[in-house]
């Protein structure tokens, strides 16, 4: 039995995380590795609810302190019922988004910390880190056409994210990956699926077996 | 115009918490006060919709990390949505149950700390505190004879909830009154609720306007 890992695919919209979430959980299965595929907010029963909640248009919406602390019960959830029981029974957890996309989204300009946001995880999570953050990383242009492409509707509704909202979400995260070097790997999203999908493994090999 | 004020009824099950909310906000009516009566969780739409979730005895419930994010994102809501909006425009906010209730019913062998859930509350709520948080005190053996007779049901559903639970309730409030005398005001709820109505308004006298 391989010792289990907590990889989580961060960035931002039109990165490719669940994508590549997926082609790295079947890489892993390929090998006879257990992989749990799974995102946030969600992930379980209850978290799940409560990303009913969060996504929900009725009523006033949520103000910036309840929702990071919505965030954080989803959250606090996942991790103790799906995360550590897979970690402690050797299988690898492969996550769509995970703490960083919270101090991306609900830190910065909301009234919160980014201290806060990570005094809630660890009240709520332990203090719970990936073993690696693989952080997807797109051309804002690039990912604003990709957005675009994809989510016409929900673009239309949640209204502009334009290349400058793309580049301020990627300086965020670039930003904590230079902070935590060895919890984050960088890796280039342009290209086809298989070929990042080449990149991340390349990325994740000092923690796969050596048959891999 | 007389300034607003938040008033916190707290103590535990079959103290009359809400009996005797009801009733200030009448009084303070009667007077030509503007009273605001209102509970936890709950008290706004986002809250109360919390509130469903953490009363849901679906799946496999919570555990104490979430509950306790729960609790405190359903209280941000309710003290941004209402009880600031109402103080401001200078009514009073009669509110059952408040933050001593999470520490009481929340901390305490959950793994939380007293700490942690007051970090909680400076995050979500900014540390709101009530002017006054009357304690409703009633001897543990008639807390639970109150409770028995009046939740048949709930009480076969949660469980024995005996004397010994009720003092241990109990305790846990004196002991935040007892750090916070200028806070708290301990009434004692025994006798009938004009009675304790009347201590009530003895206890909160010097916020009240002198023609009351």
């Amino acid at each position: 039995m391989t010792a289990g890992r907590f990889i989580v695919f961060e960035g931002g919209e039109g990165a490719g995380k669940s994508t590549q979430a997926r082609l790295l959980a079947e890489a892993l299965a390929a090998r006879g590795i257990e992989a749990v595929q799974t995102r946030e907010p969600g992930g379980t029963a209850g978290a799940e609810a409560i990303r009913s909640l969060l996504l929900s248009t009725e009523g006033a919406g949520w103000g910036a302190r309840a929702e990071a602390l919505l965030f954080a019960a989803a959250r606090a959830d996942h991790v103790e019922r799906l995360i550590r029981p897979a970690l402690a029974r050797g299988a690898w957890v492969i996550c769509d988004r995970f703490l960083d996309s919270s101090r991306a989204y609900q830190g910065g300009g909301s009234g919160l910390s980014d201290a806060d946001l990570m005094t809630l995880h660890r009240i709520g999570s332990e203090g719970l880190l990936p073993d690696c953050t693989v952080l997807l990383e797109l051309d804002a242009v690039l990912a604003a056409e990709r957005c675009a492409a994809r989510d016409q509707g929900l673009a239309d509704r949640i209204g502009g994210r334009d290349a400058a909202y793309h580049a301020r979400v990627a300086e965020a995260f670039a930003g904590y990956a230079a902070a935590e070097p060895t919890r984050f790997a960088r890796v280039p999203a342009d290209g086809t699926p298989d070929v990042v999908a080449s990149r991340v493994l390349g990325a994740l090999n000092r923690w796969l077996p050596p048959s891999c």
